[in-house]
């Protein structure tokens, strides 16, 4: 009993320490998605039974790190695991300015997991339209890889206003969080996008459907097509 | 003899494996390509002599899959192989939605293998002539690439509409195979295209060309320049 | 003096078989840029001191060869090793169908190497004006990547048109060799561009300038400017 | 002590090779970035407690090169480390001709790194506005990438004139950093851009940034948009 218990406790940390080594490796990912280049963005994993939350650092080369590079905090904020310092030029470790979003996100939302993208495409389709309050796409495949939406639905993503610093967009995601319930993405204009799953597969695989569409409407608008609203020929509107 | 027999039973199921290694491959390559992205597209190879058809998973990261993770159908569409079910937060094994399309185009055409990609060309050229019923390209070196046609051809792919599931594209699909007997490929409004070939090789290399031919049509369009007649300059169009 | 020889002869060989796995290497490089998708674009490299030219085969997937794919010719055209046959799906080896048109720029030129991309700016390139008889432009920093040229020259480089099939345009490239005695690059309309140097560096590094010519020229283009003469403000024309 | 004199001395030289290996992996990786292709560009860094200066070659492919192709000179630019002479057909090792402008921008800055690219998006921001004699941009979160930079700051950035030969530069850029005593960056016309850092990881993060924004800067250009001046809907300006 005493060993199972013990066995127990060495799968528990086996599953942190594979969890800090997955998000390091997703990053490395993502950087050549062009969504955290110049140490931009942020990843965060929930493990639930555990009660942890993994984040990445900030200010960090996100293509360059390892499982070694990420905080771990409890489920109350506090720190689990914090990095070692690593010598001159790398900067002391600081944990992701997202931390109050990422807590705030997960407090709100039942999520897993949750990446914070700086990519341009994210940054531009709030930039074409200056004045929306939200993102609009219908009749395009991808929106079936966003949950609960099919081809023939409209997915509507709220657009908040950027801040000079990242805890300053707490109040306006909260809002968006209350006013928009089935939303699992907030894009910040001039900045990027939060996008949040179940899981870290989840995230990622619908991270990769929301900058398809970002891309492709930033597209049909250079093209002088609205991609909006469904005119584009003979395709019926769901009911 | 008896070794001999159970020698060639080896040598089928290593090309089984095998195969369903090369796919799993290949999808990583695709995903490189962006025809795979957010779990979406998906590839089937047939190995004809042993009546075993391949096929990817339906809502799998196409990058990270292994030999594993492919399902395997005897021709009738019963299962041969359906992958064993992985640890949370991985979903249980269901095979790829384009089963149905993949069996029709086995039937109506002699295909050895078959790409289905959502890349944002195949699915952008659609929507710049939103009423046309196929796509036409002539006098571009990549059509060479694509079985049956020459330089001075004309290269006409039909154009179906997206329907909410892939698997009510069946009709649409079955009409234009018939209507368009040359074609070995068709390109799904807002959606992405399905091609295939005799083998993986061909079917691989004819949507590099495809993809090539259709992100140019898409730049001319963009240049103001029209791509589906011979009218660019002093050039000669074949008898 | 009889080892020493025959150490001559393994060195000999040793060049041969390390000049056909980086021809192979060098192609792996050129499809992940774009230029030879689809089995498209060729590649030659001279090996002057044994009389021994190289040449990549006709209809193969040009990223996934090893040196084993490679043709070897001697000096006068005849062969000196023919690839293996590879098992089905593989097609039975056939060499490059630019070799007539590589044998001509040899004769012509004092080349060590010669590529032959399909990469999509240098196709766009002359379908932007696609009565020019040759691409121009200036004042671009990788101008001085071309052999011979510095900022202020205007980089010419002959375009001719298209055949249906790569050994019709050994005329009009035998042409343009004579009209233009500095050029070590010829476009062909709607199909892709010949760039050669006296070594595979000096091709691949002129390559790479090529290419980022043609696809600033087509952006440049695209923003409404005219590129190829010095009119973009206050600089100044050389003498 | 003598012993312990020794190892400090092993430490000294194994932190020289260990940058000299660290600038050939980082071209390597600016190489995929599109910063130095076609042997163009230069990465330099300084051992400010060695009194040494890593530079790369010239003429030399980026993505091809190990820690023994660097150059090393001491503080007053005299040799310390020449790279060894390759076989044909590589050319005889050549400092960076950016040899001198390095230099000057050690001396006139606190740089512990700099990088100079060729990138097409460096190059093309000049080109969409020939007579301006900076780069403007404000209100894109990136900007906070740069040192000493907020996102309601105006990052302005000299663009200097290109010349036949680098060290013609030499003037331009001494000028433009006195007169611009906070960039940490030049825009040459034409040509590319120089940025640098107090760190390796500092020049390369704020490279990134930058690259990002002159893209976004075109992109916006080409969607109509003016990005130098935060007319962009309802957003703050800083005080």
């Amino acid at each position: 009993m005493d060993s199972h218990s013990k066995s127990g406790q060495f799968w528990k940390i086996k599953q942190v320490t594979d969890s800090m080594a997955l998000v390091a490796e997703l990053c490395g990912h993502f950087y050549k998605m062009g969504w955290v280049s110049g140490t931009g963005g942020a990843m965060s994993v929930r493990l639930h039974h555990l009660g942890l939350i993994i984040m990445t650092p900030s200010g960090v080369q996100k293509e360059r790190m390892t499982a070694e590079d990420m905080f771990v905090k409890c489920s109350d904020g506090s720190d689990f695991i914090i990095p070692p310092v690593k010598a001159s030029p790398h900067k002391p470790p600081k944990c992701s300015d997202c931390n109050p979003l990422f807590m705030k996100i997960y407090e709100m939302r039942n999520a897993g997991a949750i990446i914070h993208s700086h990519a341009m495409e994210a940054c531009l389709v709030t930039m074409i339209r200056p004045l929306s309050k939200d993102f609009r796409i219908t009749h395009m495949e991808m929106i079936k890889g966003i949950e609960g939406h099919g081809y023939y639905d409209e997915l509507i993503v709220p657009i908040i206003e950027n801040a000079a610093q990242e805890g300053e967009l707490i109040n306006s995601i909260t809002e968006v969080l209350e006013a928009y319930p089935r939303t699992n993405a907030v894009v910040v204009r001039n900045h990027g996008v939060f996008i949040w799953g179940e899981s870290w597969i989840s995230a990622k695989t619908q991270a990769e459907c929301y900058h398809y569409l970002f891309d492709a409407a930033i597209k049909l608008h250079q093209l002088g097509m609205d991609w909006s609203t469904p005119s584009h020929g003979p395709i019926k509107r769901s009911s």
